[in-house]
């Protein structure tokens, strides 16, 4: 399977292309441009670079979520287009298990930590057997940060930190012991890891869906509808 | 610091920027293209694509070998040109232990394999304490790939294998057991990882070189130049 990957869910913006498990091209973008500006060309250039065309893909795999709401929308929207203009389906796939991917070569407990704002986070823990194996130990959660570091104080095993707030968490941690923080290069989100995730899933068994089918996961609401309902609810008191 | 890092020392060719520890921008190509057509214009890409500016580069890091002696030539040329140019100067990077930065994830000996062809390989081992610290267990050397077995036969700790050899040494073990494979992104060289082992070898103290001291570390002799000798010492019997 070839497989074309994006992720836009984060500051930086990425893509990969896969033929088969070999990772052919991959271009990785972290400078605070816009995603709508540069996620498009960078595809576009790493396909033309790769020598490769997008009739070959045979599916688009994507992060659907959570993390930013306009960058998920931005990824979520290029590869809807790029899938739906070639007729192939799409994997989506969670941000936290893509980030996940990042620390496959850790053996013990990977924490995918996105920084939610507000002292809250969107996580996700797996058990990560050191040799491509990822069990989830949960679902993908928006929870606060203090609580993620209460579920990290309880395990004994050593953990990675991966993902846009690792840092944060790391440093908020009164006992870093067996807390290691990902590289530079595996910290963030990256379209490899996507790639690796969503290749994944397919040998376990999923299904690629129809573009029209693509659909973000934010795990909660965006802060204008949250403010809505603040205000809707002090109303009706 | 702000780090350009380049890697052609084998089939892939990638290049990174990184703004003191943070990786800016990558990208990796591995699709059997020459990289003398590749290599220069995915760096110009990759820098303007970063808003960055070779005028901001403070040290140009290279792999200098062990690798493919027309890669090696082509990364070196392009690091020295580059490095030249902007009056900056180089960190000559092993190319065993940028792969072995591939691995920082993993806690155990991280062996480092390339295919140096006729039962050969070029291969380092390292100690990785899963946290960021790679201490070289030896030198880089270019032995057969039957004595690198025997090598990894004798180490009873996890072992994982990273480098354009290392399906190849995979395959070839009898006992797996505590031996595995890197996942696809991170099997091959990289620039991020060359970033990455550079800078931790400039935070160890050492101090960039002039553009012209830069030079191949080939760890054996070109083809052509051993079949020369052979020829000259069977003339000589």
């Amino acid at each position: 399977m070839n497989l074309l990957a994006i992720d836009a869910s984060s500051l930086p913006a990425s893509c990969a292309f896969f033929r088969g498990e070999m990772l052919v091209a991959e271009e990785y973008l972290h400078n605070r441009m816009t995603h709508s500006q540069t996620l498009m060309p960078m595809v576009e250039h790493m396909m033309q670079n790769a020598g490769a065309f997008l009739q070959e893909v045979d599916a688009v795999a994507v992060t659907i979520g959570p993390g930013s709401f306009t960058g998920l929308r931005i990824g979520i929207a290029a590869a809807k287009g790029i899938a739906w203009g070639c007729g192939k389906p799409c994997v989506p796939v969670s941000t936290l298990r893509a980030l996940a991917c990042n620390g496959l070569c850790h053996k013990g407990v990977v924490c995918a930590v996105m920084d939610a704002r507000c002292a809250q986070v969107y996580t996700a823990l797996f058990e990560s057997d050191g040799a491509g194996k990822l069990t989830p130990l949960g679902q993908d959660e928006a929870i606060a940060l203090e609580e993620l570091k209460q579920r990290l104080a309880a395990i004994d095993r050593p953990i990675l930190l991966v993902g846009d707030g690792a840092r944060l968490c790391y440093n908020s941690l009164e006992n870093k012991e067996n807390v290691v923080l990902a590289p530079a290069t595996l910290q963030f989100q990256r379209a490899g890891a996507v790639g690796l995730a969503a290749l994944g899933l397919v040998e376990q068994g999923f299904a690629p869906i129809p573009a029209e089918e693509l659909a973000p996961a934010y795990l909660r609401l965006p802060q204008a509808e949250r403010e809505l309902l603040q205000r809707q609810a002090a109303q009706n008191k």
